[in-house]
């Protein structure tokens, strides 16, 4: 498949204002869009950095995919999204190479982007979005 | 800080050459350089996708950081790295600003990179890496 760039770091937190404090005055980084996902029971902060941005997630509901992760594995990098110019293309190639996965048509995800999920079963742990942005 | 871009991003794996399979054959990723690093316990491969590399890390030895990271969290995303050109600055920043500090100053990492740690307490469970590329 064709990937242009990491779109996006998912990062689970506990709290969001606490972690936005940090990337804001440690690391320098600049929140432009705090959004709550009822949907995926989240609440995210974005940040831009390079060509790619760092979403954070804190869950707002203990029943949240990110609580589970957070209860599981602790606060971190929760999903890794990669920029792809042919999203069903690539889906239909990971799913002919054996890749088992989450979506297997695109969804509508964050900041109006077409997503879709592969499951960390077939890519050594690591959650594995992949985006297209039909705006560009 | 002044950070410029994520350099790369540091991630566990239980087997390199499975996981190469992957990122090559699935992702279309090309890895440019497989290394071991014995001072650290790893084996190590790169690849490049948009300003940032991605790092595989594969355990060399039970003891190594890598393999305890394995066992406790499972396979996925062990570091995140920022660019900056100015390392000094940055980890001074860090300090005066409250963030626990593995690294007090610089020291040499891959790729003849200079690189130094943020704990992960001060910095919501992420193992940051700070990076300065002198050869830019």
């Amino acid at each position: 498949m064709n990937l242009s760039h990491i779109e996006h770091l998912g990062i689970a937190v506990k709290n969001l204002e606490t972690a936005i404090l940090y990337y804001e005055n440690v690391l320098g980084l600049k929140c432009y869009s705090i959004e709550e996902v009822p949907s995926q029971k989240v609440k995210t902060a974005f940040f831009k950095i390079g060509d790619t941005k760092i979403e954070l997630l804190e869950p707002t509901s203990e029943d949240s995919t990110i609580a589970k992760f957070i209860e599981k594995k602790g606060e971190g990098v929760h999903h890794i999204a990669f920029a792809t110019n042919d999203l069903p293309g690539a889906l239909k190639e990971a799913e002919e190479k054996g890749v088992q996965l989450i979506d297997k048509a695109p969804r509508p995800g964050a900041e109006g982007l077409e997503i879709a999920f592969l499951h960390p079963k077939s890519t050594q742990g690591v959650l594995t979005e992949l985006c297209f942005d039909p705006n560009k």
